[in-house]
């Protein structure tokens, strides 16, 4: 677990041996006045696209650092493609429901506004940083994309043919998520959760019309939006996803 | 969705048609100041020993309220027989797993100080109190006991024979988790997170080599500690537990 202790940080410019990489504010703040660490201390710098680097600290000057890649750590490798659709939660559950689903691998986060969607105003760049920060913590090479706001409707009228959306309800006539998701193939998922409040019986008809949508119950509780999200991802990455090939993959 | 709207307090009184039921201060207090109920509105008690009833309050006193169950809404069920052994968190993470535990249906939620283990004092009541909250917000029955912490070891040498024990270790050895929970049987069963750190090696070997453990694997990415109880205990409610029987069961 010397692992967890390696500062990893998240950047957006090319990453290869010998060029100096620029920090952005953020990252120089945070070496320098948090973790106080000056020239030559060593992190690591990630992307998708270039993996992850061994860097050396060239400087943290308070207009800008600097640091070096030495060594690659990890090459880029193909992440999960896996999407999760949801309607937008109070502050401090939506913050969490980003952390988790970031650490879960998710892709792309598309929040969408439902007829029982309470909160309906986002700070995406809050919702972004904290995806960053979690990707930054649990090993991943990439960012979610975290989509704009829209409506849900809109959202599955113009849904992408090849992508299967397993719709997590709260009706009795759901088929159980173990029993479905054993007949199900791997591929583009996506999982899709209500609001707060549940989803409207018009939503719930509709949804259940759809020809990509795998409709399936979690079981005999209410669950809240952020448990019902979790719980379907970490099911759909179990049965379907990179978790079927364990850590060492 | 009416369903979500009904006020459901949890009550450690016998409940019966025409007992007056008394309720504590803070029931009382949420009931008049809160919500603004008087004498006549009707909520929802409930009990493990007695199911759930329709409840008509009496008298909302200052010195103590009371209601008077009408007609029961739920018989007495049985309830998972699920466990979580955790290692505690800090303040804001281990409040949200104690939440999630208890809408996922766990019966007990055992402490356990680790090598590892940084945060080793615990408000117990602090936690008591939310996993009564979200029982009473997930239909549940009955509320998860939450017992004293203990040192990891002990908790082991003393393990009942009948139950098993999902171990999640972040090491390359361990099977898949749905791979492995596809072998398993129906029971008793628990589900074991290390720390924030993760578990010694002397831990995991340890664990590695009792009779009760299925030591499985979630996947490559590093998963928080929080995040790592709220997956293993929704697939053992999916694979093993009560979400095999749908909603409507």
């Amino acid at each position: 677990m010397a692992y967890a202790t390696v500062t990893r940080l998240y950047s957006d410019q090319p990453l290869g041996g010998g060029i100096s990489v620029p920090l952005d504010d953020a990252q120089t703040h945070y070496l320098r006045n948090v973790l106080r660490l000056g020239a030559g201390a060593r992190i690591a710098l990630f992307n998708g696209a270039d993996g992850e680097w061994w860097a050396e600290i060239e400087n943290l000057r308070k207009n800008g650092g600097a640091a070096r890649p030495v060594e690659q750590r990890r090459k880029p490798r193909a992440e999960p493609d896996l999407w999760l659709v949801f309607a937008p939660l109070k502050r401090a559950r939506i913050d969490y429901l980003v952390e988790k689903a970031t650490e879960l691998g998710v892709s792309a986060l598309l929040p969408v506004i439902t007829e029982r969607t309470i909160v309906e105003r986002l700070n995406l760049d809050r919702l972004r940083a904290h995806a960053r920060e979690a990707a930054e913590q649990t090993e991943r090479l990439t960012l979610p994309e975290i989509r704009d706001p829209m409506p849900l409707g809109a959202l599955l009228a113009d849904w992408p043919a090849d992508r299967r959306l397993l719709a997590c309800v709260e009706s009795g006539a759901a088929p159980p998520v173990a029993e479905q998701l054993a007949r199900e193939q791997p591929g583009k998922w996506a999982a899709l959760v209500g609001p707060e409040g549940g989803f409207a019986d018009s939503e719930l008809d509709a949804i259940g019309k759809l020809p990509f949508v795998c409709a399936v119950s979690l079981g005999p509780r209410v669950l809240r939006a952020d448990t019902a999200a979790i719980s379907a991802l970490s099911l759909l990455q179990a049965f379907l996803g990179d978790w079927r090939a364990g850590r060492g993959a």
